[in-house]
């Protein structure tokens, strides 16, 4: 094996092709890079003797097949409905899959035609889901394997902004997807806690977040996501009375976000009519409804967030625009959309920024009659705008596994995720090389 | 024309059916009712003799298109995504199409083929979208001809128990689909006043209703639907400032179902794993986030919507069995699901129950320098709980429309909802000679 094909040359790649770059000169390896945007692969690959771009439509069908044949390990960063197309090809031409999205059903299904094939088909491969299992996991594996019972496990996720880059008000600063940004938490959060269900519907979602203090970086605050009870069967956590998967934010953040939400802003299910004729102002005004004719427009949305008229929140509204009498620039869309084009401006990295990802794990366990209490952190800073934290933390486990397939090292055929040890202990350790490591922290309680 | 070609046998077509075997009987038609449940045709239809029911899966490409070839008129009672089908069978086969059904996009697309071909293509002949559009519209267009500038319209129906059935502390039985019962809303309300939009988000809709006056009837509550300017321009009112769609419910059931929304119940995007071991109470329980735990869950749920724990809101919701230590009949379901099925228990209408259909317009309009307001409204009550209100105003607009077509007394072809002159004016005169007639009031405002 010594072919490597990329599909996607998108923002977040750059670690990732930089990293298989670099190995393909070490190894003898090709790579190839492949984009609807020929550019966009050729500034990715430069001039480097181990690399070539190439223009693809991925959706045509035989310039996919054509490209898929030549490889030995397909990566995917394209969205996630395209994987299924480029996992069946990868299926009929015998080649091994690599992403950094969720797991489908669709995609599970296909488990036993794959492993029969002796191929390799992982997905969440990157930070979140990704990185989190893998650190999860072998700490999971280490607490069992010296007799320890696990009974909580806690574990939370944040793409933030680093504190010397941080100059607004929300503490925030987009490092990924900014519709996801807008998106968060729409469905239905669900986790356990003392071994019953709980379940937090999106208008409660950001009402109830809850402080956590951050190994060495101090107090932030949580909420809960909605895929926390998505992996107690893949942890080997079946009986556990505590769960809880969540995202990090700042601490005043979610209280800010949810004034937002009650507003209307993050609604994505309808287009304004005529948008682009409405001021911000105008907009924030349409949200409010039988409403006392006297007060100004801030005065009833302080009355409707129930918060005072100068608060914490009013003022990070009145930063974002939403008073604003600045026309929006978008014709005919949603509230969700016009928000998401407001943050893309206002929580823009500047060239020089850094972001700042963090990860921590909490598990509690017993051990003979003690208890205790395991505190794992990852805290880690972009280099600038281009070379973000997040950019890095989703391609390099992603690019340390496709390393690892192509020398062999990774025997488990099938559909998975990398909560497998000879996945997570490799990956891992070659992230530790480059300085990417947890700080973990084990107290009695 | 002869044949009539009706396609569903669903509860809500015995109206319908029934209209149009009399008519059949009268003018030398046939009318066949096809339906996947052969025994449910043949019961509507029984032994007729200008009658005859078919079995029909209508996703056969073959029987369904051999079913339309022998009609002249075909009424679709099928669900919404299955209309497309029966169009281009339509089209293609050059018959007339009349569904109850709001009328898409992809429909109005067609609308130059129609035309060309001669074709009658009508949707939005049921009750609300359909009785609402043609009695609006006479008098829309009477204001005008006698002079009249309209500054306001104001539209509301509800689908309510009669006052003599209703025995529950939610005044409400179910006279039609249930799961639009518990989605109700969802999506972001829209209405125009003072010229203005007005934006209401799900999480506020049931928060805002407002208390209506209905003619005879007394104080209800209506709370905005999500069309309201759908039709600004079809009724010819783009330049007026207050326009407002709404649906009518019991005062005090806003409040009532607002809860059940804070708590999570109507969420219908994740399926609660194993329900079926869970009892409502637990159910409830898994909706409280991080309260007091010194507190009974009826506590928490009176603290969680912030109201006494004794209130109106609180024996609604204990009555409709929430707090029940019930099983949960139904395997990994919704939280909608869940409750569409306790309300299809408990909001049920008896054998013997009368339900109740009440539609309300309002009119502000101006003449001669002068405000006045016309009032005008429909209240109506089933037979039985087999006979209802509800059936009858969605069949009966669809059954005279489709005679009116048969008898050639339609002439305007393309696709279309009822407000032209020449469908309303007929079908409002038919409903009349029923007694179902709209009592109008003008005063001086």
């Amino acid at each position: 094996m010594n072919k490597i094909l990329i599909l996607g040359a998108g923002r977040s790649a750059t670690a990732l092709i930089n990293y298989l770059l670099d190995e393909a000169s070490n190894n003898g390896w090709y790579v190839t890079v492949a984009d609807s945007n020929l550019q966009a692969a050729q500034d990715k690959v430069g001039s480097h003797p181990a690399g070539r771009a190439i223009w693809l439509n991925v959706t045509n069908v035989d310039d996919r097949k054509a490209a898929i044949a030549k490889a030995d390990v397909v990566i995917s960063l394209l969205p996630p409905f395209l994987h299924t197309m480029v996992a069946e090809d990868c299926l009929i031409l015998s080649k091994h899959l690599l992403t950094a999205s969720y797991v489908s059903q669709g995609f599970y299904s296909k488990a036993d035609e794959v492993r029969e094939k002796a191929l390799i088909f992982m997905g969440e491969l990157g930070l979140d889901p990704g990185l989190d299992h893998m650190s999860a996991m072998e700490r999971i594996n280490e607490i069992r394997a010296d007799g320890g019972k696990i009974t909580a496990f806690r574990s939370f996720t944040g793409g933030l902004v680093a504190p010397e880059s941080d100059d607004n008000p929300w503490h925030y600063k987009i490092s990924w997807n900014p519709r996801n940004v807008v998106l968060a938490g729409q469905g239905t959060a669900q986790y356990l806690k003392g071994g019953k269900y709980k379940f937090v519907p999106y208008q409660r979602l950001f009402t109830q977040a809850v402080p956590i203090d951050i190994q060495g970086m101090g107090a932030y605050e949580v909420y809960p996501n909605r895929d926390s009870l998505l992996y107690r069967n893949s942890y080997g956590l079946d009986d556990i009375p505590q769960l809880i998967r969540g995202t990090i934010r700042h601490t005043g953040y979610c209280a800010a976000w949810n004034a937002l939400i009650v507003i209307g802003y993050t609604n994505a299910d309808f287009p304004i009519m005529h948008s682009e004729d409405l001021t911000y102002h105008q907009l924030t005004e349409a949200f409010m409804g039988n409403n006392n004719k006297e007060a100004t427009l801030k005065e009833s949305v302080a009355n409707l967030v129930g918060t005072p008229v100068n608060s914490d929140i009013m003022q990070k509204l009145e930063w974002l625009g939403i008073f604003s009498r600045k026309k929006i620039n978008l014709v005919d869309a949603t509230p969700a959309k016009i928000l998401e084009e407001l943050l893309l401006e206002k929580w823009a990295l500047k060239p020089k920024d850094k972001d700042m990802v963090i990860m921590q794990h909490e598990f509690e366990y017993t051990k003979s009659g003690k208890k205790y209490l395991l505190t794992s952190t990852l805290v880690m800073e972009g280099d600038d705008s281009a070379n973000t934290a997040m950019a890095k933390l989703v391609g390099l486990p992603l690019g340390i596994t496709a390393k690892m397939v192509m020398a062999g090292k990774l025997t488990t055929p099938g559909v998975n995720i990398p909560v497998l040890p000879e996945v997570y202990t490799l990956v891992l350790r070659e992230l530790e090389k480059m300085g990417i490591k947890f700080k973990d922290t084990i107290v009695e309680i």
